[in-house]
């Protein structure tokens, strides 16, 4: 029950490709975190994803096109879409999904992260 | 699968206390609101609820205390917590609750929503 300042918990970490989790509610979790560079394509069979762009300008490739999302703008990946995030200058981004979501989906590499840190 | 632009959709209404959906996912849905003057007390017995403050100072008055919420701020009120939103001036608020939610939870007023209209 205290309040959540986005701004002071992205000075809290600085890895990349590494989701923080800042809040649980109703099976749902809220994520920050800082890309750069390219992410790898993969599919969240069974969750929805959402991106919320807080600073920077974020592209995610789809097998048939490319969107860009920009500072103040959602995007809702659906299930089973694959997806591919690309950050050519750091972005910060808030997600939100489900508990029970896996980082890279159907993919393991070495960019996995199997638990997300609370901050 | 267009992005959502939340500075764009803030241009489309002008009502207070009438949350208009943006999104759906997982079986929650993702609402704006903007907000002017005292709403009522209320509680909603099965669903926590995010705030997130897009522009303005959002208070939140508890039964223990109350608390304020400035731009780039969220919180999180856990099911079954008695709320009273008040905003001394225009707030601005994303808000991501389940689809079942119910606007004023287990009380009716005039400022009842039963179905939030999508922009």
């Amino acid at each position: 029950m205290i309040p959540i300042n986005i701004s002071d918990k992205f000075k809290l970490f600085n890895e990349h490709w590494t989701p923080k989790k800042i809040g649980e509610l109703n099976g749902q979790q809220l994520l920050l975190a800082k890309l750069k560079g390219e992410f790898i394509w993969h599919t969240h069979d069974n969750e929805d994803e959402l991106f919320l762009i807080i600073k920077g300008c974020l592209k995610i490739e789809f097998r048939d096109k490319t969107i860009e999302l920009n500072e103040g703008e959602i995007f809702i990946i659906p299930k089973g879409v694959e997806h591919k995030p690309i950050a050519e200058n750091e972005v910060h981004v808030l997600l939100f999904e489900p508990l029970a979501i896996k980082h890279t989906g159907n993919v393991i590499s070495n960019l996995t992260v199997e638990t997300f840190q609370t901050i």
